[in-house]
């Protein structure tokens, strides 16, 4: 791939409307124009803030400075999506913007669409009236799943497709077929719909769990100073996540829950969640360049999303199977220092809150891929081992951290394209292949990486703990107490 | 205090001997070399590493290039100690050096002692074998109170005289001085042997407890590295005590006592310890710059030594009033993060240690002070906010953090000199006034501050939590559980 030779997956006939210009909105838009043939003129961004405006007038990018709201958004944006010939495109990148409304609008004038969290409208993360289990992903997917119930099929809205949510559920099954092989599985490839055929080679293979393994790496140029909340994507959706409870995807396997883990009461109950902010939960997990390390439990909606996606179920429709999913995050070290100064101060989010962008940043790699652990080989991680050096020589504007999740909103609008209607889909129900096809080239080296570490590892150390030493992938060894 | 009007606070008549030359070592030189008159020729280094050699040179100390062990230390000292005309000096500043056994040989030949730290034989730290219970200070400072109680009187050695332990038993006395006329008690101030005197006031004036609330905002000129431990004090020294059971003096108004919480069965009985490494165990606390923060409760000899000191008891010996006492350390950023990633990876400490000199520092403060808490004014706090810079005007060799306890051992050694005979002694039981007189100009600004703030402020929050309302200063709403 270079300037000369970027390959242009389609053409988008109507009107783009990106809403939300911010990390992740700033470097999708250099890859839309690569990547697909559309009327410039007929693009628009709706940003409420100003400071990326010159960006805008320099690629010629019609810029609307405004809040998307539940009062306004039918009035606002119907006639943005709707203007002339062709089909438009809505690319989600806001905060505070309920995503299911958005797509629910979208599907009904024909415009296809694509974000990359269900996110609620403003002020649902952090309402003390709510239960937490109604601030939950799995309350939150739940509004996502109930609208595709209601309205199957239909013009194609691709929901949570950045890089996770997204990327990794292609990564789990590239990374299945791999370890299946490895250990001299005999099976037959399961097919993009057969959800199935994909949960049982998962429970063949052994799998007990999924770990969304990440470490960032990438540091800043000058010290992070205090009462500022840093970090390499949105600050804003890290902090609202990171306030949510802890939840994951709650695996078959699994013999101990917290005392502060709590079941949900309706759907598909494939997920638990614990009565503790995610991002001050931590766990212990693995990644090639450290090795064993801490992650936060943040919730995610993959965690739910590939649990389900992976559960087994009888004849009677009783659970033989699911995998135990969950995020095991560490953020670049100065969205470690925030979370511990935000935390320390009660939970109160810092006044300042700034993304670091690719010039405030040294070096460092995003290393984000997914653990499968508990078969025969241990623990299997693979994933993507993005550099900001190389993020810097792919594409502008971004990041290692952001260039994944910008590529796979690229992929996520090619697969929309090329299946305009195949109605509400999640990452896990697309064609991976292409998927990957489409987004390798901006993940920098893509590897497997076997490893004998289990959370069992050199303890109990000097202090009694309370472990499960018959199996070293149960929960209870991963929670950190 | 200008280059030509140091004080000259004594005359040392024999030989100097410093044991160990690490951060705090090559500090306190320039303030032995300024402060005192004594024999250059006289004064001997013994620091195994060859780093400093150059600056030892510079100064024209003598370096013994060497490790002081159980097996040599008498033979290898007592010549050094001994050697002369006159009364030498023991200056110890090392680790894994058993400190009992320097003082019995430093007063067995009437030389004067003083050092940081109870510090134990190399080994003893990191003993599986030995129980948790005797891996702590309270047991370390026990066989200390044993010698002292073995061998009342004689020459003096001054035990844990740095900053904390050491200083911060001054401030205490100061900050309870003042809190106490700011509430309007009737007192005279107890006289410097009046143990029983300080604590009735201490009960008088309704303090609950103590904690030792430092909050270090000095940040480096260039990002950590990924596997490097790196601390504004010694890196060996953090690593030993953040890895000892979590500890506390225990006061009488704690209603609740965490789970793994465990008495001593033996001795005064005035702390408790937890099952759980102290640099892994978090407190919510306060400082004036920060404000409400994180601290971790790493284990301190004056965690122990102030709450015994002021303890009340009733004629029948039985404790009617104790006040809760302990670290609560929010350490350099970079050491937060060496913290993350060593417990992250199992507790095992990183390959690569170092500690930041004040060249390697951009800017920050340590403000390490006392916060009398659970009184009719809620909180004080009262302590050294010295900057980095004000530390490089001040002093060579050094940043903030070392210059806290540098001249908090020169005080010592002042205090020890002007009182040769006044036995083993803890900073608890040394003339505050004079201590802090000799200090305080290398303190920058020594300031009083009042909070509001108690550690329920906004709990529960999105989440439930075990808290006693009804109290806000019980150890129970301390500890981030
Ligand atoms: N799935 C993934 O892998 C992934 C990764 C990163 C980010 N995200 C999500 O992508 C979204 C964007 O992330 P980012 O890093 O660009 O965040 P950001 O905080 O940098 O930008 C968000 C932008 O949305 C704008 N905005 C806020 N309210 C708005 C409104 N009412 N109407 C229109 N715009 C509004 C903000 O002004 C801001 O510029 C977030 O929801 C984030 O959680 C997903
Ligand atoms: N009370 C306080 O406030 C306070 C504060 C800081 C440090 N300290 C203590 O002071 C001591 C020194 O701290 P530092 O920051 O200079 O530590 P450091 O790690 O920088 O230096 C310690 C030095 O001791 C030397 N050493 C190691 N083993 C030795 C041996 N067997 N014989 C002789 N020397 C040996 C090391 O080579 C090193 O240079 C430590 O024990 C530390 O815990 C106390």
């Amino acid at each position: 791939m270079n300037e000369q030779n970027y390959p242009v997956y389609g053409e988008i006939t109507g009107p783009i409307v990106m809403i939300g210009f911010g990390s992740i909105g700033r470097g999708t838009l250099p890859l839309i124009e690569r990547h697909f043939k559309f009327d410039k003129s007929r693009m628009v961004v709706i940003e409420p803030r100003n400071d990326e405006a010159e960006l805008l007038k320099k690629h010629g990018i019609r810029h609307i400075q405004a809040h998307v709201t539940k009062d306004n958004y039918k009035t606002l944006l119907k006639p943005l999506l709707t203007e002339g010939e062709g089909q438009g495109f809505c690319v989600n990148l806001s905060v505070d913007i309920s995503s299911v409304d958005l797509m629910k609008l979208c599907r009904k004038h024909d415009v296809l669409y694509v974000d990359t969290v269900v996110e609620p409208w403003l002020g649902f993360y952090f309402d003390k009236g709510m239960d937490n289990s109604e601030r939950t992903n799995y309350a939150l997917r739940d509004t996502m799943r109930k609208e595709k119930a209601r309205n199957p099929g239909g013009t194609t809205a691709v929901s949570t497709c950045g890089a996770n949510p997204g990327m990794v559920s292609w990564l789990v099954k590239q990374a299945l077929v791999n370890l299946s092989n490895e250990i001299g599985l005999k099976f037959d490839e399961p097919s993009q719909d057969d959800r199935e055929g994909w949960a049982k080679l998962m429970k063949k293979a052994g799998v007990k769990g999924v770990h969304i393994a990440e470490r960032d790496t990438q540091r800043t140029k000058h010290p992070k100073p205090l009462n500022v909340f840093w970090n390499t994507w949105s600050v804003e959706g890290f902090i609202s996540e990171g306030l949510q409870p802890a939840e994951l995807g709650w695996g078959t396997h699994e013999k101990w829950m917290p005392k502060n883990g709590k079941k949900f009461k309706k759907g598909h109950k494939s997920a638990i969640y614990l009565e503790q902010p995610g991002g001050n939960t931590r766990v212990r997990t693995w990644c090639p360049t450290p090795g064993p390390q801490y992650g936060f439990l943040v919730t995610h909606n993959e965690s739910i999303s590939i649990a389900e996606y992976f559960t087994v179920r009888d004849k009677d429709d009783a659970v033989t199977y699911r995998p135990t999913c969950h995020y095991a995050y560490h953020p670049s070290n100065d969205a470690i220092l925030s979370l511990h100064e935000m935390f320390g101060n009660g939970g109160n989010a810092q006044p300042v809150q700034h993304v670091l962008d690719e010039d405030e940043l040294v070096d460092g790699i995003d290393e984000l891929g997914v653990l499968l652990y508990g078969h025969e080989k241990n623990a299997y991680w693979f994933g993507s081992r993005l550099s900001l050096d190389q993020a810097r020589k792919l594409a502008p504007y971004q990041n290692a951290t952001g260039l994944q999740v910008t590529s796979a909103v690229l992929a996520g609008m090619v697969w929309a394209l090329e299946n305009p209607k195949a109605g509400i889909v999640e990452a896990d129900e697309m064609d991976y292949k292409r998927c990957l096809e489409v987004q390798t080239p901006y993940l920098g080296p893509v590897e497997g990486h076997y490893t004998d570490w289990t959370p069992l590892d050199g303890r109990p150390g000097l202090f009694p703990e309370d472990l499960d030493t018959s199996d070293p992938w149960q929960f209870r060894n991963v929670l950190v107490r």
